[in-house]
């Protein structure tokens, strides 16, 4: 069987290396000669919309897609000819921050209080309405971009300049306690396998750390799962789903979800027993689904703009390096690793090592 | 860091696609165009000793080797420019039934009784000095290749000739209970991480099944692993290292050792915290290796001929597929299957389902 992939980044690497594992044949698209996935594929430098993209992956046996930023468009047209997984449905509704808030809505997920922007004047409104608030441009965010945070009549003044004038929508600003993400895989034939949540920690907007189990009464977490499923289900998805939440004052609110893997998931390929790349691979392959149990407790961090030295890391007990082979560059994602342990205390506090060699 | 890598089977597929997870580069060399490793590494297509090869391979930061018949002299040549892990000193004693025997004699190490065989006389001189004997060449066999039964004198006659004249030794034909494997993995400082002993099944002298825990007495496990670590030390080896023994009324045999990741290790992948192609590739990198330790009971079934509908396999409970992305023939090995359980005993139950699927 042949995999398609829209997009080289580390996302498509690692799908790519467990796809070989599987014994498929694996074609990634990516206009970067670089792309961290050609390592394991057979990389068409090219836009993702053109007519060479479109031809390669025209003769793949399913298409899918490793960031949510792939137009849209090049989805529906390769759809025609070929499965698409997860569906250009579920893709055009996360690219949009509007659409996803109201089909959360629909489906009775929580989110935090919203209202649509398109212009200054209704930024100002929406202060008045909502208090502290973040602006949020519709399209094209990830990573803390397109976002500005208005805690004045003031800032709400100059913010819908600062987002570009573009299209958004201004939810209200939360004291959160903590930020979660629901992954769940689904098959073809409807079956999902849920991870457990895992609570992540961002810093300057960036994803730093992921740990699984959230730490979070398991009450929550099953509806946090619930919610990702109902998703899921709402779509008839075919792949990993990652919905992230807040958690604040013990009510779950709906942030956004991205219809792939997810880098709140790494962690999945030590510490679960089948790791979201396998499950995603497996789920729009066909194939059963497999289980997404935990293995042991797990810590993912993130590693930003260079790998340390990798003795020091390997040094640390059941730790696992990922390097992404990308060259180094301030605040890129170039790695991440992973640390497992027999207590969650005792995964952060591994976790807490890699930070300290991570600072140099 | 580049690795390069003599050999581009299956071993060194699966080394390729866990050194890209560390970041590393990868150049395979192997005259096969077809070499399932290319998946994943530069792909010299050469033979192993050409000029080729001696010049893609002297411009990478380390050699390995994925099997032992490799030229001893291509490693030799190599070893003048660039390290080569395991040595070849421990290659060229690996690749010699009689020097691998008295290494294991020299160092303690119990074996079968043996004689050394260079005549038609040497074998009937043999059968009357040990009984029933197995007659192997001492060089380039495998996988029960080169191999011959001798249960008569009458058959002591003919044996010589049927293995092609060429220099072996005979060994006394064991009724044994079980053949186990002590995996060890040696990094460059002398570290040695010891995988839990391995029970492998072999049939038509192919090895089938290996489980891991291997069911045998501790004490008797702690004896195999000691072994296997005295033979890396004694070669000041570093990288993977597989004894295999027999258990024979509770006393243990080495019958041979590969210098190698082993077929034997395949359920690491899976079942043990670190896979015995990372900690491989830690150990000839110069990095720590990672615990050896099991994870859950594992069995892994080796697929001949051809690999099985995968949907079938991958509906078995926390069952992992490795598929080789061979062209399939009679009897090659092609993929492996893994299963992990909470006990051996259903790790073993899973096994056979999965055996009952491979017969078709």
């Amino acid at each position: 069987m042949h995999v398609g992939i829209l997009g080289g980044g580390q996302l498509g690497r690692m799908l790519a290396l467990s796809a070989r594992e599987l014994g498929l044949e694996v074609t990634v698209v990516d206009p970067n000669p670089d792309a961290p996935a050609q390592v394991a594929a057979r990389h068409v430098v090219a836009d993702y919309a053109s007519t060479e993209a479109m031809l390669a992956l025209r003769a793949v046996d399913v298409v899918t897609y490793e960031f949510e930023n792939v137009p849209e468009e090049a989805t529906r047209l390769l759809a025609a000819h070929v499965p698409v997984h997860p569906s250009p449905i579920a893709l055009a509704v996360a690219q949009d921050r509007l659409s996803e808030k109201t089909t959360f809505q629909a489906l009775g997920i929580d989110t935090p209080r919203y209202v649509q922007v398109g212009s200054e004047q209704d930024v100002m409104r929406a202060f008045a309405e909502l208090g502290p608030l973040v602006l949020k441009t519709r399209r094209f965010g990830y990573d803390g971009k397109g976002q500005v945070v208005v805690r004045t009549a003031e800032a709400a003044r100059t913010a819908f300049a600062a987002i570009g004038a573009a299209p958004a929508i201004a939810e209200e600003l939360l004291s959160f306690e903590r930020e979660v993400s629901a992954l769940v895989c689904r098959a073809r034939d409807g079956q999902i396998a849920a991870y457990p949540v895992t609570h992540n920690v961002h810093r300057q907007g960036v994803l730093a750390i992921s740990e699984a189990p959230a730490g979070i009464p398991s009450e929550l977490g099953e509806r946090a799962l619930a919610a990702a499923s109902r998703l899921a289900e709402h779509f008839g998805y075919v792949g990993v789903l990652a919905l992230e939440l807040f958690c604040v004052d013990g009510r779950l609110l709906a942030n956004e979800f991205a219809p792939r893997v997810h880098n709140s998931g790494h962690w999945t390929l030590e510490g679960a027993k089948t790791s979201q790349f396998e499950n995603h691979l497996r789920a729009v392959c066909g194939l059963p689904l497999g289980s997404a149990e935990l293995l042991l407790p797990s810590v993912m961090v993130n590693l930003l703009g260079r790998v340390p030295e990798a003795a020091r890391l390997l040094a640390l007990p059941d730790v696992h390096l990922h390097d992404y082979g990308k060259a180094p560059r301030a605040g890129r994602k170039v790695g991440h690793v992973t640390a497992r342990a027999p207590t969650p205390e005792e995964a952060r506090r591994i976790a807490d090592e890699i930070e300290r060699i991570v600072a140099g």
